[in-house]
């Protein structure tokens, strides 16, 4: 007998067979005797619905009144999952944020859970009834409804595996696992069966987009251990856990890649201090998210090249701040570049071997792949390549790490 | 300055123009100095959906679950109505049923209010805010969501009207308000701008649809000034009032009519006492409705003939309780008809005015039409006759009765 935390995301209860089949995935848990709470998003679409009413309604929202609307998605699922639990003999109950209550932040449309009060429903495990929790939405203390941002289920479904004390969190969604490559460019890409949380946060925020990168967080801070799994096959996923739990630790985990990025280049800014915040201050209050930084030496002892990342999407944006402050950086010139990629090799055992970023560039080299940025931490090494590469890339490093599937 | 309740139903909210459109009819209220309270209902089609979902889901649901599904309609419509009021510079929030508390008993599904609490939105009144409230929901004291039953909306507006002592509930509809035929089929009908809500309970029950009967009770017993007016046209509508408030008030206000009835006839039942308990007891245990009664004398001074209507849907499992019954009833001819329709002459002016019945034999004898059933009550008196009719019926009495416009 143990506790669990299930959770579904939308495309696993996007519609009325799809929720009845996630009712025989919990009965089969409580079959096996296990005191089970489930967490549900909403159904696929339903929340974009929801959005765009509001977008319609007025360019900038009242984010309590947002919130309030989009909150609904998941108070439907709940009902009509403790509906098909009850039509299969299941015992159960819906819980909405603020019957239990779920406390959080009022920082509305992003509100961070604060604590959840579990005592109703560890009394009703003990008559064996299954907690069916919405997702995604707290209680602020003005007693208003909060949601916690885009793929907040899981964070709920963390939070509550953690106030439960529970044995492992399983996280259902339409992928089986998390896999050492994207398996949809490298075919011998194989699940992991067991992932660090410091690993699964790197390939998330790579672009893996299996859990979000908050639930993770969560899940590490609070030792859950967490499985991804699939909604719709009957079989084990992959773990993310402690280190610790992981016996035989491969150098190289898994490698994550994004085409999300755009290349910015200044040339010749003066070389001295004050000059980085000069760039980055500007970017920073427009809220542009700046990630891979290299700046060049200084050959001529005056002045230096910054190269530096942004989000695609905000490229445009980012050049008319630096354009704006050109003067303050001695009018450099700027160039850009949006046709690049990001490919990041991950593996905690880096910490304790050598050698893997020298393989990195030795393999890419090889096949004549030009690195244009590196960056580096404990765990994980990023290079900056032309876009054209990047499943080239992707499936050398596979194989060049050991990774692909026998 | 006066304190109103505006309500808004489906059709009104339908879509985000039209809830932008609801946000300008309460700006007017608001610039001419009110305090201003909105009850909505869910977008059109919304609630019939979430029904249709908890449908598929099981064949027989929680009721508990299924209210928490289906208030989720106005849940949106609350916090779409709220943005778009503040979008037009009116300060507004949205309250949802159990934050209020609006208090129900927890007959979920037909829930039945008992108390609402006004000191919060009373308090925002003071500061100028719009209280946008959630119709057709409520918290029972089990902390759950309830719902008021279909049309509970119009309920839920006369409650607030009568917990915040409001001036007028005014209940905004697709139609202009009530009138004293259907124009649809009485070219020459008239807007009426009074009525009682004597009067407004028969015109309701006999199939004018304007307001949930529910409603009217409420606003009788609360003394509730109630207008039923239209969204989409800048005019006054139909005032539903007590009959004090109406100096000269017509004999007859209006004349309604229902196709939704079948006659069936049990020819020789036995004529001794309990005969019509035996007849009508399995029915009312079927569940099923007997609206008019007719018991003709005996001839032979041993059987009799009995003449009722049920609703049309109900006709065959009424007929099929009857046959299970027979015995006792001494094996009676049935026979039955389906093409009647039920016409209705309404007015509290027939409490002091004799002839009003005379009036309606009359003209109905002159057109030819045979009047198969007669009911009367204070203040209507109905008529079944072949449903070929209805339309010719209908406008001779309106011509008879003088109500027809200018």
């Amino acid at each position: 007998m143990a506790r669990i935390v299930m959770k579904f995301g939308g495309t696993s209860v996007g519609d009325v067979p799809r929720i009845q089949n996630v009712a025989r995935r919990v009965k089969a848990e409580v079959e096996r005797g296990h005191e089970v709470a489930v967490v549900v998003s909403a159904m696929s679409g339903v929340t974009n619905q929801l959005v765009d009413y509001v977008r319609q309604t007025a360019a900038i929202a009242d984010l309590r009144e947002y919130d309030t609307a989009v909150a609904t998605g998941e108070q439907v699922t709940v009902a009509l999952l403790a509906i098909a639990l009850q039509e299969i003999g299941v015992s159960a109950r819906s819980w909405l944020g603020w019957q239990l209550p779920i406390r959080t932040s009022d920082t509305h449309g992003s509100a961070r859970i604060r604590s959840i009060d579990t005592t109703i429903v560890e009394e009703r495990f003990k008559e064996g009834q299954v907690a069916v929790v919405a997702g995604f939405q707290g209680l602020s203390d003005n007693n208003r409804i909060t949601t916690l941002g885009r793929g907040g289920s899981d964070t709920s479904a963390v939070a509550l595996a953690a106030a439960l004390k529970a044995e492992r969190c399983d996280i259902y969604t339409d992928v089986d696992g998390v896999y050492t490559c994207d398996p949809r460019i490298v075919t011998k890409a194989r699940k992991l069966d067991k992932i660090t949380y410091e690993e699964m946060l790197e390939m998330a925020s790579q672009g893996a987009k299996v859990l979000q990168t908050r639930s993770v967080e969560m899940a590490m801070n609070h030792r859950v251990r967490v499985q991804v799994l699939s909604s719709f096959e009957d079989k084990p996923g992959t773990l993310v856990v402690d280190e610790e739990e992981i016996v035989e630790q491969a150098v190289v985990s898994g490698i994550a890649y994004s085409r999300d990025e755009a290349k910015v280049t200044l040339i010749r800014v003066p070389d001295r201090p004050g000059v980085a915040a000069g760039i980055f201050g500007p970017l920073a209050a427009a809220a542009i998210n700046v990630d891979m930084i290299v700046q060049n030496i200084s050959l001529d002892g005056e002045t230096t090249d910054m190269t530096f990342t942004v989000g695609r999407a905000d490229l445009k944006r980012a050049l008319a701040t630096l354009e704006q402050n050109a003067a303050a950086l001695g009018n450099p010139r700027i160039v850009h570049d949006a046709t690049v990629a990001k490919i990041s090799v991950i593996g905690v055992g880096m910490r304790s071997h050598t050698g893997v970023a020298q393989q990195m560039f030795k393999s890419l080299s090889e096949k004549g792949i030009n690195i244009q940025v590196i960056t580096t931490s404990e765990i994980k090494i990023s290079v900056l390549i032309d876009e054209a590469y990047t499943e080239l890339a992707l499936r050398t490093l596979h194989t060049a790490y050991g990774l692909d599937a026998g």
